[in-house]
């Protein structure tokens, strides 16, 4: 028996093949006496097939009861005419918005063996290691009204950007705790120059920082410039906090300066449980990719590297978390690649499989 | 007597001193011939110091009136303290709002002389010529309700996104038909998988293509991927057309792609006055840079470009535009370069004066 209990969702497109070579992993552990209780489940466009709903209500609660949840991708263009209200992302953010997860880590790395992959200079990118905390529970995604409505004999779409101070507060926090881990420095962005929210976020995520953290280094930018600085020069930043559609924007151009996206892992976590461990849910950035779904092309790393996330945030087994990270290194060191990581000089990719055994192979 | 009249604001910061430049080169074509009648007047910060409003009425009244706008740059840490509704950004937000400006057109385009100071790889950048089309009047920037209120015993920051029909089909329309100047391409950019405004965005985008522009190709993209595609290989695109606050951001990192933020113009153009010329108003990309203010180290590119696009957009002067394009290519061919535009290997950067002195002589 384990206290460690997963929820495994691997969803749409490549998900299942991802997940697959994570669960190799998991097995890997489980041999050196880290067992993990896993169960696994529907989510996403295949969830819909099977049951008209793209998370059902007995998944729902499974996930609010294991520890950590881990997701594969949703969605891919056979749903893309489905009604809003049962696309494969609603699956995602009901996950996110029941279990509260409100601070989305994602941290934006660049791997010395790839950064000629980036688009980027590679003295801009080499190094890079910044990590985005993105408010994940509100703003303009879940705020109230909404809806496309009829005004006079034309339509009018309305979404509301909503924020409480509350809210502001506990993600401005997750962004101090990390950067103490790091290096020391927030910089928190929004648009304070045209929107209220964004005010009142500066003055919230401000009065935190004077409040709780005084020796965390804060500077505040408004989002458009954020975007610029992170193209111009990345490393100036250590922690970035921003709110969730500031966040999901700033997070994929971070992700892409990298040159790595099929690397990047994310945590979602929120308050803590009863046994002490927040509730979380990890996922790889990239999405389903499914155009070269089901044919062992995918790269596993940046799902195995969700996994690592997991080990260090929910089962406090940071060292583990280390140890599968430098696994990944040292495969990549040794010019193992999959076809997203061929450079133009070409060579043979390896396929998804293979690249989960080479990494378990290390560990 | 000209028939052509100009409204100059020259803002703050270095706005001033590059609108000096500008001067130069509308008194140069008035030797040729080609007159305006120019008058100035205040926006921004310098606006508020003289009257405690960042745009008076009498000054929006006279934007009404006249053929084009020229502004050079709104702002300053002066100013931060300023309560919302007098903050120097509201001046230029009136003007957009009351002159009904909703196409802003931000080109980024990379010089050729230029392409090093991008912080991305040459061949990413190189020969780079995209339009995009951001609109300008709407969405979260102008929706109501709006502000921060009292909830219980917290603040709640509230801002709405709304868009009509009519509002994403005029811009649609305006990206349509610059596509068909361009290459015959538009990329539509929303979060429709997460916002209804965004799926009402990609509807009438869609339903304006299909019955008024077939010839026209168009696709559509979630912002997020948006923001990664533009970074990864942003010369697949042509057009892109994008609602007021994706806008913001995009148009900002497109303009970083080039590497020449000091060379970057824009247009923002609203219906036909009685005369047939659009309402429009010019402005460089940069913003106001107090840190270099006054110093005659700032790069009046950007602003006698935005002269350019006036010369193209409001006065149907398409060959005078592209003869001030070229001054302003041999000007960089010739390797006079103001400080922004120094590379590491050194040189000595001209004044902002002598780089305007320098297209005049060119022209
Ligand atoms: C799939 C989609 C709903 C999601 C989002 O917009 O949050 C994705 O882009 C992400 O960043 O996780
Ligand atoms: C100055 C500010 C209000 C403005 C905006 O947000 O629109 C600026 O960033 C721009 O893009 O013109």
């Amino acid at each position: 028996m384990t206290d460690r209990s997963l929820l495994i969702l691997p969803g749409d497109g490549i998900g299942p093949e991802v997940m697959a070579e994570v669960r190799k992993v998991i097995d890997w552990f489980g041999t050196r006496g880290i067992t993990f209780d896993v169960s696994e489940d529907l989510v996403g466009g295949c969830a819909y097939d099977a049951h008209g709903t793209p998370l059902t209500d007995a998944t729902m609660a499974k996930a609010q009861e294991v520890d950590a949840v881990l997701l594969g991708a949703v969605g891919g263009p056979k749903y893309d005419k489905l009604d809003f209200s049962v696309k494969p992302e609603r699956g995602l953010l009901r996950l996110r918005k029941e279990m509260d997860l409100y601070a989305n880590l994602r941290p934006a790395q660049c791997f010395d063996a790839l950064a000629d992959f980036s688009s980027l200079k590679k003295d801009v990118v080499a190094g890079l290691d910044i990590m985005i905390i993105r408010e994940l529970t509100s703003g303009v995604y879940f705020g109230e009204p909404r809806g496309i409505i009829r005004e006079g004999n034309e339509r009018v779409g309305i979404n509301t950007q909503r924020y409480t101070e509350s809210e502001i507060a506990r993600v401005a926090r997750s962004a101090f705790e990390m950067a103490r881990k790091r290096n020391n420095k927030v910089c928190s962005m929004e648009k304070a120059n045209v929107m209220e929210s964004g005010i009142l976020w500066r003055d919230v995520v401000q009065e935190i920082h004077d409040a709780e953290y005084p020796d965390v280094e804060l500077s505040h930018m408004y989002a458009d410039a954020g975007a610029m600085q992170l193209t111009r020069w990345p490393k100036q930043f250590d922690v970035i906090v921003t709110d969730n559609l500031f966040g999901d924007l700033l997070s994929d151009l971070a992700a892409m300066l990298t040159g790595s996206l099929g690397m990047l892992p994310s945590a979602s976590l929120g308050a803590p449980m009863e046994n002490g461990r927040p509730k979380a849910l990890y996922e790889p950035v990239h999405g389903s990719a499914p155009d070269i779904a089901g044919q062992g092309k995918a790269n596993p790393i940046a799902c195995i590297l969700s996994f690592a996330m997991a080990l260090r945030y929910s089962f406090d087994l940071g060292a583990e978390a280390e140890r599968l990270e430098h696994a990944v290194n040292a495969v990549l060191a040794d010019g193992v690649r999959t076809a997203d990581l061929m450079g133009p000089e070409g060579g043979t990719p390896v396929s998804t499989a293979a690249m989960g055994d080479a990494i378990v192979a290390k560990l």
